[in-house]
């Protein structure tokens, strides 16, 4: 069964409630793809992102294929074909379109697509309106509205990533962030942090993903953790101090990779005479020193931190340490996807930007939480079949929505991969 | 210098004859393109292929580029980056954009290249019905539209790449032909050519690239060659003989080709129960008998040769005998692109099919003819600088434009590649 | 400082003792490689594995460079070149030479790479025999040893690779068991941990590597592990079941690394007429059903327990297991090795395999345990930069030597690799 | 049928002179690889290259498969595994042995493959030395011993690619050349060919591969071609002048190699401390100027010929010039195998180095000639199936047989090669 007690507990929104965030939530989408043009939302410029009109159309598939399908009677597929097109990697419902040729689907086009959308909404909207929903359901729908809310943050790194690659340099909105020189990167603090038996993951009382549980005990022993994540003035100081030249600071995959592909600066920087800039979802800016330094890799985090003498926290001394700092109000002043900033912004003085601004990269590897279970059918293949060479990261970014992140929350990457928003807070341990 | 003599001669046009053909051939790109949305425009689905937007640029940029700017006072160009994004492969103007990533400019966009052709045909009519042209400066037109006219083949042979990759299998026009099973192929009769010095390359009465000269003799011996293409009816023997799999018929390099690539049919076509059917610019047609071979690579078409116990015609060979062969009218019969017929046919009788249907593979290697000097200016990266490697063709295909294919006409492939509309023609000793 | 407390209380053997053992040690690897010529000697099969000769001169190099040179007063160089040659991967040192090339280096010749043995054992011998070492120094001999011992096994992992490329399917040594049909293997029981707080790591009175400390505490729940190795025979049922063609039986990666590679069975095994054999030491053997399924890579390990309804043990619950299960006489009794079997063994009753016979893997990321900080000096590189992208794996080999295996001993290898002697042993969750 | 009629007559030689050169040509090979260790002979740097054990078994193999096996009533095999190890890419023979495996093959052990040498030189001897063999199995021998003169060049060229890479840099043979700065290079004269129709090919009096038949006439132009090989002084005026980074010089897949392999100088050059070396077969030495420039590959001969303001010959080009301007005695004089220079020497004055010193590229792809048609059987293989993507190069080199070549003698590699003893000899047309 992929939906634990835990999560059913959550669903206290009524039915019609839940209508609402459907609406809501699928809306957002289509907002955040209105400064795009077709053939932006065509592109794909590597294998690990795709277009965003497969992005509109995955999540539709999702709906269409976990929900409207096995729960309509007589339900008629929209088209036959986007069963395997935009089935993104469930090898039990068969094998998927191949991954690196996504940004080849010109047809179905873009019309489409959003009939598509228009078509399954409806659907839900019977659905939701209707009678009362088994927990099961429900619950599916809410792990769909997830699922659409993290495809809303890949669909913002991966255009990032694919108009990274055009000369042209485009920005995906023009708003254009003043130069902040004035302000002031907020001191870097250590939060110190007892030695203890913590517990670990969902609390039961909010949706989360299957990863996330079952809660547990973790023991930790006295950390340090850094109030805020380091700055593009601070990991500056480390390129300068030849931190992409010594071997000795990175791990031993790590250099291979960054010899491989004759890496000495974050995706995204260019120097042009003597002045740093980075690419962002506004164009090219000028680098701002106190902002996050931001697109770094798990190899690029270590060796960083290897360079300041520091660790990365685990990613239960992150959790723990999230949650004794805990901030009011602070969902709602994290620098998250509703801010529209799309950028790390820097820490004032008293945030500690646990949440939102960047994914933090932590020292853990991608693991099943002690009793994880994995579920038997199709769904199950969500989380559990890459907990293997991914490190898990915390915490959210500013393109992660405000109501999809949690302390609890895992995401995972590759260490070698850059094109999300991902930053380093440092740790260390107390003697 | 770029344009020979012979070619100068060739203009006996007026210059508004060259407008008007100027405008027809522009013209005829911009209705090739009809049948596509702005995201089919956007596809590239290997690094051999464009878009058709980057098409439809790059011609245009041919223009702006070699003969506008240079010749035009205070001429200024329509956007400065199209300059680099827009260039092929003429390292002399700076490096060109990175070939394998022109399906990732989703900017500009379709309707910016259209505004880019516009203005440059406004610019380009102006000088064309203006004041008259130098002879150098008239010979580069011809040239552009020569080019042009190429990419309007290339435009057609990528886009039916590009759809063959989506499951959905798009069709670029929905003209279906119908099911001539009824149609027999023309006997295979053996043209027999005398032993002799024969004169090659251009004859100097027509435009022609700078490879098909200098003109000169070439000593032949006795040959015969076949009357018409091999046919899929023909072909299909071969497979089922296990063509595909006996080593000893194939080039060493054609065998690893195959075993790396585990090719064991042409590309495009697909067995589906019991029949046998290929993907088409119409979309997937049965397999028709009577049609030519079409989309073989050179390793395919030698290998069929030997298996038949033939050999393919030197490039020589081929124009002799294509000279010949002449036939009245057979410009104007021949299954060119103004058939917009999108395929290979079967042969009539009386038919020999040297012009239009496929280009043939011939067995000579492309290489300069004999006293060949490429020009010194950007112009010259056109032609020689691809002699190497390549294999030369003859013919014309189906979507070859009518006034642009001629007996001395040489096209030039790597041995692997097969997406040309290309196919094969036997030759034989005589004994 | 990169000896640990723990390591210096260790060294309660005299110096007499240790140049005992420093002598066995280092003529065990000469009797190692007996049965090879030079020719076998210079074999490198795959980047990963290192020639015969490469591991008799780098072993060699490691107490040259950190114990010779260092330590002795004008000491000079046995060949200067060798320094650069058989370095490892120590980047502290210098640019190690490339290593997928080490089978290119015929030169030094194994006659050369013998003498640079017995001019460093000699110094050695002086050195050992001499005035009383500093504890430092002690401490890097005694990591010498178990560095030479760590190259033992992999010299002959890598000679069974290589030797299984040849089609002549070379035996390293002509032992060959009997067909032991007759034994039958020991039934699966199902030992059961209570949950706890268990220690974990070194325990201080003897060597251990760096990535074996701090010692610390780690929260187990309840849990079950498996009194025996999985065999042969269960792992063919999970083939002929289909294993290897479901992929909701495997990991992301595992499924992608199967599909690439064609993978269909383990590593070292044919299927020969209807009957199952595999390459071993001895040559080509029939498959023995109750001996442990051996060369299985994490990928195949995890989706084999997958299949069987269990996972694999963590780390710690395999070193808990393994010690709350202790047995008498264990390590002399164990598969390793000293009893110069050169495969695994089926367990007979009583006995539970956790020494010896295969590394078996764990389900635990090979990671830094809390507060492990790696040395600053050139032997730092030994094993903390590592600890990323691999899996941590437990007790040791059938060659393994005796005196280098312990509960608290970590492997670790990437998840692809089963070039090494590796098997599974399943756990379970209590409910 | 494989021999040609003009290879029959040539064997003028009785079968006891033919036995002589047998023993000679044998025992050649041997004497090549005495410098050698067994681990030397193992050696295999590139799939391009083999190591010196498999040639000297390969090369047996050939006289056992084709002459001893079929020839010999119940002739049983040395060993039936040599089969199929020492195939080099007969497919009629089976799936050869993975070519870039070689090197991985210790067993048989070089005193196995010495015993094979052994066996089968008795067998050949008892044959040679009995009746009267048919003209058809003679010329099989004399293939053979053709075919062993190309594998004592490739053993040599093998061998030097392999201790290249080795940072100790061996050196096959401690002749050491002296440094003859005195020596000035014979100033480059161009000689004059006037147009015509010209015989090409074998003369039929001697032995010759199939590959020069038939004999054919070609047309030619009048051209002028260089009365020596560039040297390396001039290689380096090209090199300083930016040779290298500029692309027009370049043909596309050339600049395409470069840009992909950071080429800026030839193979094996080094510059240390503001001086060029060279690594030769006697280790590395200062490269002296007025030598020929050595270990280009086709597309640095081509950009160095378009720098010169001149072109390469084609090889019917180069075989005019080669007869015309034969010297008196030149095979005697000219430097190759038998002088043991193992380099090319510097040009005194009169000399012409069409035969020996270097292999010189044509700008002629290695191509069939009219009417080839290669032999049905096995040996068939032997050279047509090559006839695609490489170049035809004449004259061998200082590591060629004096007996081994001749004017119409055509030798092949890709474009890419340099590891063989290449170089340009420049050619212009007349105007």
């Amino acid at each position: 069964m992929l939906v634990h007690e835990a999560d059913i507990k959550a669903q206290t929104e009524t039915q019609a409630e839940l209508l609402t965030r459907y609406r809501r939530i699928r809306g957002e989408t289509e907002q955040l793809v209105d400064p795009l043009s077709a053939e932006d939302m065509q592109l794909q410029s590597m294998p690990d992102a795709s277009p965003s009109k497969w992005h509109l159309a995955h999540t539709t598939w999702f709906f269409e294929t976990f929900i409207l399908q096995p729960n309509l009677p007589d339900y008629r597929l929209f088209d036959p074909d986007y069963h395997h097109l935009f089935n993104s990697y469930y090898n039990s419902l068969g094998t998927p379109f191949s991954r690196p040729q996504r940004g080849l689907l010109s047809r179905p086009d873009l019309h489409s697509v959003f009939a598509y959308r228009g078509a399954v909404d409806r659907q839900m909207n019977w659905l939701l309106a209707g009678q009362s929903l088994s927990p099961n359901l429900e619950a599916l729908v809410v792990l769909g509205l997830n699922h659409e809310q993290q495809h809303q943050e890949l669909l913002l790194t991966d255009i990032k990533h694919a108009f990274s690659i055009n000369p042209v340099l485009p920005a995906y909105t023009d708003y254009s962030p003043e130069d902040d020189d004035s302000v002031d990167t907020a001191d870097m603090r250590w939060l110190q942090i007892p030695s203890g038996e913590y517990a670990i993951g969902s609390d039961g009382d909010h949706f989360c993903f299957d990863n996330e549980s079952p809660p547990h005990w973790q023991l930790l022993q006295d950390f340090q953790i850094a109030s805020r994540l380091v700055s593009n003035g601070e990991y500056l100081e480390f390129i300068q101090d030849g931190g992409y030249r010594e071997p000795r600071l990175w791990l031993s995959d790590g250099w291979a990779w960054l010899q491989q592909q004759h890496v000495d600066k974050p995706l995204y920087w260019q120097r042009r005479e003597d002045r740093w800039y980075q690419f962002t979802l506004t164009g090219l800016q000028p680098l701002q020193d106190p902002e996050p330094a931001c697109h770094l890799n798990f190899y690029e985090a270590d060796a960083y931190a290897t360079w300041a003498g520091k660790r990365l926290p685990t990613e239960f001394e992150w959790e723990v340490a999230a949650c004794l700092h805990h901030q009011p109000d602070q969902l709602a002043k994290a620098n998250l996807l509703e801010k529209r900033q799309f950028r790390p912004l820097a820490a004032d003085h008293g945030q500690t930007q646990f949440l939102g601004d960047l994914w933090e990269w932590t020292s853990s590897a991608y693991l099943p939480y002690p009793g994880f279970r994995a579920s038997a059918d199709a769904v199950g293949e969500y989380n559990g079949k890459f907990m293997c060479n991914q490190k898990a990261l915390r915490g959210g970014s500013c393109v992660t929505p405000a109501d999809h992140i949690r302390m609890s929350y895992r995401n995972f990457f590759y260490p070698h991969q850059s094109w999300q928003f991902t930053g380093i807070r440092l740790a260390g341990d107390l003697l």
